[in-house]
Parts: C-alpha cells; sequence; structure tokens
C-alpha cells in the first residue's frame, strides 16, 4: 500500500518509519509546512517531498494518507483527502470542536474510504490482550474499568497553549480506551481536576494538569480514569478489568529487565518508559497493520471517525461535570 | 497489660490469640453472649469466662478492655467501659448511626481513658511503609490516593441484613484509610454504587455491593476508592499514593512465592489471601502492640474514636451523594 | 501433645513459641545448660523449669522432646530422649561426624518412637507448593533443581570455629531440600568453594564462605547449590524446578508489599527478610504441626534420622569432592 | 555505511531488516547459496543480488560484509572478507573446529580490518545495564555468576547433525555471556550433560541436550551456567550477578504485561518470548549500532575474534570434563 505523509514532526517522523519497515507498505511521498522536516524524512526514506498537499491528494499513486500534522489542521486534511478517494489515517484527536467535527462526519459521509484515527492504545499487546481475556470469558461479566494515565511532565506552555485542554488532548486515550473496554457506552461522566503540578501555569492558563474521572454506562458498569502530569518515574499505563469471575491487569513496560539489590532495596528495576513513542511502540505498528488490514480487505477500521467523535463528546461531558459538580450526561447531539 | 475480650467470634477469637502471643499482654476473662463461643477461648488460654459485662468492668485486675462483639453493641461497651476506667479498644464501626456516636462522643468526652477503633489497616507494614514513603519526602507532595477494596464475596443475606450497608460496613475501613494517607480532611465526596455482583439480592435488600468513589481536601488532593464483593481471585486491597516526586504502592501479599510456569502461562502465582485474617495477620498484631504503647506511654491512641466517627461521617456524606447524583460536602455536625 | 524443651537459644526460645501458639501442644518444662535463658522462656510460657536433662526424660507427662542445644549435643540427646520413648524433634544436625551419626542411628535402631529432625524448608509453603506442583505433573519429568541458598552476613568467628563448616553447617539444608525435591538419591556430587566473603578469616579457620555444587542422581537428573555469607540484600532462599513440561520457582518473600517509584527506579521494595527467623516462620510453625500429625498417627515422620544422616553424607562427599577437584560417587557406608 | 549480506536464512533475513532501519547503514547487495532466499531480501530492501561471495568481496562500494551463512562457511568468509580489506560482521560461532579457528586467526593476523562476533547477548539491554551495575560498584566486588540459558525445544535433528554438540552451538553464547560478566578469564570448567529431554535422540546422535556447568577464575570468581532444551514456557534467558555488596538480576521479558487473576490463579502472564529472535530484538539491533560505531572510529570491536576463540576453547574444556568427570584447565594453545 502506498502512503503519503502529511505532517514531519515527531510522531510523523515514527510513522514514516514504521510504514518504511512493513513489507505491505511503502512510504512514496511526504509533505510538511516546515520544509525541513519533510527533507529529512524523504532521505532517509528515499521518497518524494510534495510541494503541497494538494500535490499528494492529487497524486494516484497514493492510495493512503496518513495525517500527523498539528490538531487544527486534522478535520480539513481529514474531509479533503476522504473526498479525494484516499484511505485515511489520522493522528487525534479529529477536532478540539466537537461541532467542527459533526460537520467534518457530514461533509465525509458520502466518502466510502477507509478511515482510522490514531487512538494508538487499542493496539497495545498488553491492553488488548486484556480485552481478549475479557472476550473469552476469562472474567466472567465485565463491572469496572481502572485506567491510570499519567503523562512524566507538563509539556512546554507552547504546547498547552494550543492543545484544547487536558480533556481533550491527554484524556481523549482514556475515554477511547474506556469505551473500548466497557464495551457499551458510557452516559454519563463525573469529573475533578485541578492544576496541583503548576499551579501557577494552570492559573495563568486556566489548565489542569491533575484529574480523576467516574464514567458509568447504561447498564451500570463503572469506570475509574485518573490523570497527572507529574509521573517523573515514567509514563505510567495501566488498564484493569475487574469481572465477577477474574481480573485482568495491563500493566507498564520497563525498559529492560535488570534489577538491583542491595542492602537498603530489592528489585529495583529502572524507570518506566519515559514516554509514548517507546512504551507504545508495539502498538504504533499494529495500528497500521490493522489499517492496512482494513483497507486490503475493504471492511471498516477497527476504531474510525466515529470513535474519535465520541471520544470528544465524552471530553466536553467532563467539561460540563467540572462546571457542574455533578454527573453529567454525555449529549447525544450528532453529526 | 492485662485485657478482657468481649465478644469471642471469629474476629474475637483472632484478636484473643494475638493478645495470648504478645509477651506485653495476658488476657484474664472473655465473655460472650452465646457462651459456648467464651468456652473455646478461655480453654485455648487458660482464662476465666465472665458471666456478664458488668464482671468484667468491676475487676480491678482488668485493664483494658477489647470490644469485639456485634455492631450494635459497640457504643454501649464502649461508653461503659469507658466509664468503667478501662482502656478501650473496639472494634470498627463504633456505630452504624451517626447521631448515635455523636451521643457516645459526648458521653464519654470526660473520661480519659485511651480508646482506640480498630481499623487495621493502618498497621499494615505495606500500608504503612508507604505512609512513611510520604512522610519521608521521598515522593514530594501528594496529589493521588487510589485505594482498592474488594472482599472476595458477598456476605451471607443475614449479615448483610444488619451490617448496616456497603460505605457503613466495608467502605468505612477505606475511609479511614483515605484521611490517613491524605493527611488532611476529605471535604468533598461523590459516590455512585449498584448491586452488580448480585442484583437480585440487591433488588430485594436495597443493597449495592459495587461501588467508585472520588474525595477531594481542601487544598484539592484527590483519592479514589473502588469497592467490589466480587474479587474471586481473593481479598485484594491495595493503596497508590502519587506525589510531584515519586510514587508508592501497596500491593497485596500472596500465601507463598510459588510461580508456575508451562506452555500456556508464565509467574502463576496462587489467588491472594481470601480474606482479612489471613491479609491483614500482621496488621492485627501491629495494632495491638500499638494499643499497649499508647496504654502504657499515656499517650492518646494513634486511632481513635474522632476517627471513627470522621469515617463514618464519610460513609453518610458517600450516602448523601448517591441520592443527589452530585459531589457533597461532608458535614461537619459535631458532637 | 506435651513438650519439654532443651535449649533455649534464639531457635530454641522460637521453637518454645510455636508450641505454646498451637492448640493441639503444650510446653510443660523446659532446660537449658544457662539457666537463665529457660527463666526467660519459662517465664513467657508459664511452664516448669527443668533442673536437668534427666528430670525431662524421667518425667511421665512429657510426651515429646525438642532439642535445640549445641549441635555437639545433639546426638547424646536424641539417643537419650529416644531410650526413654519419648517422641524427639531435634534440630539439624544430627552431629557434624558422620561416624557419631552412624553410632547413634544403630544405639536407637530398636526404638520405636517418632523422630523428626528439623530440616523446616520442607515445610515452607513456597518450596512446598513446588514439590507439589512437581508431584501433580505440572511440569511434567524433573531435569533440574537449582537451589539458592545465601546468608546475609558470615556469622561470628566464635560461632564458625565450632558449626562444622560451611557444608555441615548451612549447605546440609540445601543437601536436605535437593533430596526432597529431586525424589531420589544423589550419587555423585561435584563442588568447589573458597572465601571470597572474608579471605582473612577463611585462612585463619580454613573455611570457606561461597560455594558452588552440582549433584546427580542415578538417573541423570542435575542440580545446582549456591552458597555465599554475603547477600547484603537478605537471606536468600530459592528453589527452581525444570520440568520437560514446565518450570515451578518458589521464591523470595518480602517483609511487606510497598514498592517505591522515582525518576530514578521503578517497584523498588525494601530487601528480604533478614534470617531464617523470619523468613521461615510459616516453615517452622509447619513442621511442628507435621511432626504432632507424625506423633498422634503413630506414623513414621517425614523427615527423619535417616535424613538427617543422608544430608551429611552429601556433605562428607562434597568435602571430599573439593579435594579432588573431580565429581565423587555418595558413599554408601551405613549405620 | 554499506554492507552486503552473505546468507540470507532467518538470521541473516533479520540483519539485512535491522540494516535497513538503520539510519547509518544501507544494504547494497545479499547472497546466498539458494537464489530465492535472497531474492526475497533484496526485493524487500530494493537491494542487489550478487551472484557470487567474490562479486561481492571486488565490490569497492561494499564497506562491510555481514556473514550469517552456515557455521561451515565462517572461517573461509570471514578469511576472504578480511583479506579483501572489509569489515566483517561475523555470526557465531567463528568454527566448530578449534585448530580451524586458530589457522583463521593467523590467516587474518595482519588484516587490520574491525572484525565483530555475533555474541548478540553481551548487547541485551538487561545484561548490559547488569554489567553496567557491576562496573559502577552497585554490588561491589563480583563473587558468583549464575547463568540460566534454555531453549524452547530440541531443534530438528538435520540441524543437531551438523550443529557441532550443544556446547559449540548453544553453550557458546553463555561461555562468552560468562567471559563477558566475570571480568577475568575462566581457567577451570567442569560440566555435566546428558539426552534428558529425548533420551532417544540423544542416544542416537551422541548428543546431549540439558547440562550444568561450573566455571572458575584465577581469582576465585565462580559461574554457574545450566542449559536445557524443555523450556516448554518460552527461550529462558537471565544473568545474576552476586558481589558483595549486592546483586543484579537480568530477566527475562514478556511479549506484553497483561496478567490473569482468577479463582484459582493469580497473577498469570503469557509465556516468554519463544525465541532468540524476539527476545533479542533490541540486542541485534544494539550489535550492529556498536559495530557501526567501532567501524566509524576506527577502533577494535567490542567483541571480536579472539572472543569467539576464546569462548569455543570453553566448550572444548567442557567436553573433556565430560570425558574425565573432573574439572579441567582451559588449553591455553594459541594460534
Amino acid at each position: 500500500m502506498k502512503f503519503a505523509l502529511i505532517g514531519c514532526g515527531r510522531i510523523g517522523s515514527m510513522h514514516a518509519d514504521n510504514i518504511a519497515a512493513n513489507p505491505r507498505a511503502t512510504l512514496v511521498s511526504v509533505y510538511d509546512v516546515f520544509g525541513e522536516r519533510a527533507t529529512g524524512v524523504a532521505a532517509r526514506h528515499s521518497c518524494k517531498i510534495a510541494g503541497s498537499v494538494e500535490e499528494i491528494l492529487s497524486d494516484d499513486a497514493v492510495e493512503a494518507v496518513l495525517i500527523a500534522s498539528p490538531t487544527d489542521t486534522h478535520a480539513d486534511l481529514l474531509e479533503a483527502a476522504a473526498k479525494a478517494g484516499k484511505a485515511v489515517f489520522c493522528e487525534k484527536p479529529i477536532d478540539l470542536d466537537l461541532d467542527r467535527v459533526n460537520q467534518c462526519a457530514a461533509a465525509i459521509a458520502a466518502c466510502e474510504v477507509p478511515i482510522q484515527i490514531g487512538f494508538n492504545r487499542r493496539f497495545d499487546p498488553g491492553h488488548r490482550a486484556a480485552r481478549q481475556a475479557l472476550e473469552a470469558g476469562k472474567i466472567g461479566e465485565l463491572h469496572q474499568v481502572i485506567i491510570t494515565s499519567r503523562d512524566p511532565e507538563i509539556p512546554p506552555r507552547a504546547y498547552l497553549e494550543t492543545a484544547g485542554g487536558l480533556f481533550r488532548d491527554m484524556t481523549i486515550h482514556d475515554f477511547d480506551l474506556a469505551r473500548f473496554m466497557l464495551g457499551e457506552e458510557p452516559e454519563e461522566v463525573f469529573a475533578i481536576a485541578a492544576p496541583l503540578g503548576d499551579p501557577e501555569l494552570g492559573a495563568a492558563l486556566d489548565e489542569i494538569d491533575t484529574a480523576m474521572i467516574i464514567l458509568r454506562t447504561a447498564s451500570g458498569k463503572m469506570c475509574h480514569i485518573n490523570n497527572s502530569r507529574s509521573a517523573v518515574y515514567g509514563y505510567d499505563q495501566r488498564v484493569e478489568l475487574l469481572g465477577d469471575s477474574g481480573m485482568v491487569i495491563s500493566g507498564n513496560r520497563r525498559p529492560h529487565e535488570a534489577r538491583l539489590y542491595t542492602a537498603t532495596q530489592a528489585e529495583t528495576a529502572q524507570p518506566y518508559f519515559r514516554f509514548f513513542i517507546e512504551r507504545y511502540r508495539e502498538a504504533y505498528i499494529a495500528e497500521l497493520e490493522a489499517f492496512i488490514d482494513a483497507v486490503e480487505q475493504g471492511v471498516p477500521c477497527e476504531v474510525g471517525f466515529e470513535d474519535g467523535r465520541r471520544a470528544l463528546m465524552l471530553a466536553e461531558a467532563a467539561y460540563r461535570s467540572l462546571q457542574s459538580g455533578a454527573m453529567v450526561k454525555v449529549e447525544e447531539a450528532g453529526p
């Protein structure tokens, strides 16, 4: 499958490497508004540098477009690529504004191209094995989901200013993971949050860095999400499923398995992987595989546009709960 | 220190053994309304069987009274023992009714006897080490506490009918542990709950068996508690403290450390300890030590009457949150 | 069962506590050549202080004798107690001299009293579960046993001067454990050893503190034992069984399950239990249970005199291997 | 750096992928006596298929040759490539015959090309971290090394017929790892071995599949290696270093970190990685990095020809020990 990549920053560059390393995929062209970024990726993988997005979308050799540009360009690019008949893999979130997402949904409604949203965590081997254990009946009927999702540090102020807020930027992954694990839609959301990690920055930006959330589905299943941007011990990514006949926990991976024992400590491992590129390496590879599978087989992508939209609806509900201090219904206002 | 024991059921019997095994303590008499229960304990430890509570309270040889009788007798016995000038160790909860607890507080206000409430978890070596790591500054300033507290099965219907409800009976321990770990009072409580484990029994008794709770303190610290009575893999008791420079987790203990590896599995341990007597063995011994220390040194017990009262206040708040669907203030109505 | 205890040092005192805490056992009298040691134990458990060993052996109320006196008295006391018709629980080793052990075997051949040797490790819940997994067919046919057995520090010089050497004093436990796990007799032994921990002390006493040993049975099963007295991270006691359809490992226990995570470390536990009294607490209790069971049921003890003798035979073979630099046959010279 | 690959089987193919994914390396040509193997690799990485080894060695564009052909071709190819002035990365072992290795050493003595032998385990992040902990003084002075090295199954008979025997084929890795960890040369070797996994095949081929080995260095450091080809729970690769102030263990990696808890089990992980390609993925990438570093910087490779020769000397010594039943000196007969 012939891919073009739009956006050659850190995550775009990683996707380029994964495409290049995949025997079923080829990277044919790349584009970035900052030309030098594209140059590096193109040189590394001997592919074309497109002069514009249009050049990519009008190139018949391009079968699939991977969108890894800044968030505020996602919806436009996704629309354009879908209308150009390309299969689309778009990084999360679709947009920070639910109205814009709904418009986008309407705009592409007639397009029959496969669309996948970059909710990589569904493809993490550990998280996936947890879900499979549930599906295989190994823990019985699901009662509770607990998601721990913590970043190792607060991002730079410039990033935070355009990131759309903790729930739309970071928790959006956890909302998707919650839906994936719960197997039914959360109907209600409760949230508390505060800038505990950096109160000053929080006050300046009206931003939060620490949160606790509870979701409830129609059948009464419960999900807790806790977020922090102060996990100095590394990117902390855990999912726990409690069922009536068992539990499964997908835990953190360590860079290696050496452990130290001295007169004052035992079993000391090194800190967890620092961040997502390392921690979710296998997940990024697997989501690409799944995308290629879906496109080749002509079936819907496992995690599509509607999943991106619903995760954002949960983020919106969480913000409303912060305001009201109460559990709120997820609003079903659709596209 | 010369102890009398009131209540010789499962937990009273265990306390009797711990008293007998403690070189600083002697069990001098026991009482139970069901005489045969007292007989067994008395025979095992060669002590007197008292004919009544009064006999115990008027016995000058008795320095301390350990109350392990049914919950609805706690407040009366605690009052009587305190007025009789005995040091009192009373199993949790003080009473299911906050008004009765407040009355009791007033009634014993003038008594200067040491009183300890049986919140054993504070004395668990792992939980305690977590708290000590926090106090020693090893994880910096505390942001989040996550308490996992699950029973292996739903108790018999007869037990549930008088237990006072999940939050007063079971979560009461977690409320105390939350206060112990947070180091400041929770001001607000949010809770959801449902009878997911046994919907039929839940409907019949208007009782719940599964819950998620969030607490918030004045300074913004957050605490999540999750409860279930469907943890078939054993009594699940974990506490996690996230600070701005680290995390500490107190995990579950296993009956032993043998692990199996086969063609289909690796590192398989046996299920966790089934229930509290086994899991908190060291904690029960340590809380007795702490009680004896406090009495001998004439200092307040580490976990006293007011702690029992405050844990119940949190349970009451949790019930109000269930009703309202919102986060509620803890009511400070005092004794 | 009515016990008398001979030898009230650290390990004798612990046995006294275990007897006292066991509902099926009573400690009736104690003896120690250092009277004050006996006084403490007797006071703690309200029992008689015997004026001599003879007083104990001629006391009809005494059903069982627990011998925890210095090693060089074991054989004499065991003989005397057996001839007096008492059930005997004797700490390891029976004697440091195999000839003396063989004489003792001959001397008590006609006595039909139950005799148990204090090879406590067989009764450790983890090690036992490993053996049970093997017996239950969970790992198939056994190929290899790996025993890690390390002390936290080199004992005082005075202790070493009479302890009989590493293999007879410390490895003796591992030799017994190897026999227990292998399920057949080791026929050949190879050993290397050196005073790596304290070369100076080693040279002065002609003693070793670090060793590696290989055992082989008739059917070709292999066992490796490694010993050290420099395990500063705590008493290290592991057993690994490799079979043709799986593996089972019995690992170390930690004092508690709290783990620390910071910017430079993850999952840090505290050091293992310092030494045998703490590490093998459950094992000491269980071996006493097993002894009482055997005596009550009139069946042979699970680990008897011959086991003590055979472990010493392996120690002797290991010393011969050190001399020859070759694998040596275990000499079957019997009693 | 421009690489040519000789030998496109499983391991050669993996090296090709690693070269292609490395931004500092390019795969320019490949060769395999079975042309179709080369075709697949060449197509995947868009490189030339060489018609002969000579074509590769005479190609000035080729800077480095990676030899992953059958063992019996290694020495000839290594010699030819070195004489052609190419940097050489050669899979282990150099040859099964120590005389041939010594000849080879003499033949290339005058060549100043960098040569690296494919002892990948030195580059495993966990094993490396263990070595670094030792070098950093975290465990004090080294006393013992324990290497567990087990394959998940016995290879096909055809493989075994030419593999050169367990010690030269499989244990050779462990001998190198032992040297790497010990930091000084083993002077003596003791070994026992048997065909416990498949006695019939063992008898037919005069081959062994299970072994225990002890090494000793001049200063008295001890190393134990245990080997098996019956580790059905996956490729078992552990290294333990005991020093006088601590211990470090490099353990097994799991494919993911999901764990299952039910009424009959806790913390169950899936079996370990099946075999070396998966288990040592990072190590294969890192050894290539190290090779490129050494060539670029004009410094000797970290693990060179002499390391390959010395590992084989240990294998030879182990076979002599099997014959004699005694610990034998490593013969220093050099090239």
